[in-house]
């Protein structure tokens, strides 16, 4: 559809996102899309390889968006040298996707041709794995967030594949069911002990739910330790 | 030191390593650099990104290995069309490190000059926090392979500060000592776990040892499973 003359920007995608949500955006997609990239030639997949391409595009236009409002609000010499570090940031995002595209092409070779890469992907520190969950598994019925399957076990959903079909970088929100395939990235333990609660070999140990107010009252400690720390750590300049 | 006229590829660096090593190093590089480069800019610190530049010559140098190793073994054009796919990688390996240098390049700017980018990084999914290891703490005196801490909490350990100084990107054979301060990347729920066990408010679990021929049954069936697995994908086409 052709945009009108009065009104380009109302064409434009993620114009009503701010900068900080831009840029945070772009920095978790230029992380997921790497490890979809390589999951692609794990798995020799042309839909997952398809959904690099389509991140890479939301990339450019979540770049285009980041430029467009960097730009109407730089008035002044400072907010342009300040301005300008967003720029750089966003850059960086969209290279490390650029790469991604990148690492996807080489689709076009049939696994066997690229017999480096799957050595390459087998011997990393962290993995690629496959897992289904079992029905005698007791993460069924369970969102991921409940689970906090990072925290637990190392691994990062990249993708799970369901009865409705493949979702990306899924949400906490999303609810494990039995027989759902799931995509990891993770270390070999790690995603060893994911196995062993998918297969339902292992009980999941949920974590105990502590109190709001609990919660609030460490994290404070927590963050006032962490701001000396880091004052800390600045003062010592370049020594090692 | 200047090279000799006969010798010239002694002076290369990682010239014994095959093309998987340097191709499976390239890959754990591109994952630390950007990891750490974030981690200078959120501490503000000029050491850390001395370090990313530092990796980001190394990247050089292995990118040049992999490019003298392929060349040197294309004799025909089967083998250029495979070796080509490597030198994809490991130009896609040596962006993702670029774009490492530009985020660094912001330490140009002091802190509050981008604020933006500190708002960004506090609220991506994965976050880079600092934590100190109390003496209270069951992790002292433990390697962080015993304590498997990814597997268990999430967060990967980009850097160490021990009384030795800084170590990036630590093996699993590092031991943990009272009064370490250790930079990871992790999800808030698997930081906020790993503050518990650091600040010794919380005792380590350490994960039972299963016999190894156990474990080599249980991961030859799980390998299988997960060949199963990924052929069925295959086979799926670019439904979704």
């Amino acid at each position: 559809m052709p945009s009108s003359d009065q009104d380009d920007i109302s064409d434009l995608k993620h114009v009503d996102m701010t900068v900080r949500e831009l840029l945070t955006e772009m920095k978790d997609t230029s992380e997921v899309i790497i490890d979809l990239a390589y999951a692609s030639l794990m798995y020799n997949s042309s839909t997952m390889a398809e959904k690099v391409r389509g991140l890479e595009d939301d990339m450019d236009d979540l770049k285009f968006a980041t430029r467009y409002k960097v730009l109407l609000s730089s008035r002044t010499r400072e907010d342009a040298r300040q301005l300008s570090g967003i720029l750089e940031v966003a850059s960086a995002a969209d290279r490390i996707s650029d790469a991604a595209s990148d690492i996807v092409s080489l689709l076009r070779f049939p696994p066997e041709k690229r017999p480096f890469i799957t050595e390459m992907l087998s011997e990393a520190d962290e993995k690629i794995r496959m897992i289904k969950i079992s029905s005698d598994s007791s993460m069924v019925g369970n969102t991921i967030g409940r689970l906090q399957i990072e925290a637990s076990t190392g691994c990062k959903i990249i993708a799970i594949k369901n009865r409705r079909g493949w979702t990306y970088d899924p949400e906490d929100e999303m609810k494990l069911r039995a027989n759902d395939v799931i995509i990891v990235r993770g270390t070999d333990d790690g995603a060893d002990l994911l196995v062993e609660y998918a297969a339902g070999r292992k009980e999941w140990e949920f974590e105990e739910i502590v109190p709001d107010d609990v919660i609030e009252d460490e994290a404070e400690e927590d963050l006032q330790n962490e701001e000396e720390l880091s004052e800390e750590i600045r003062g010592e300049g370049d020594e090692e």
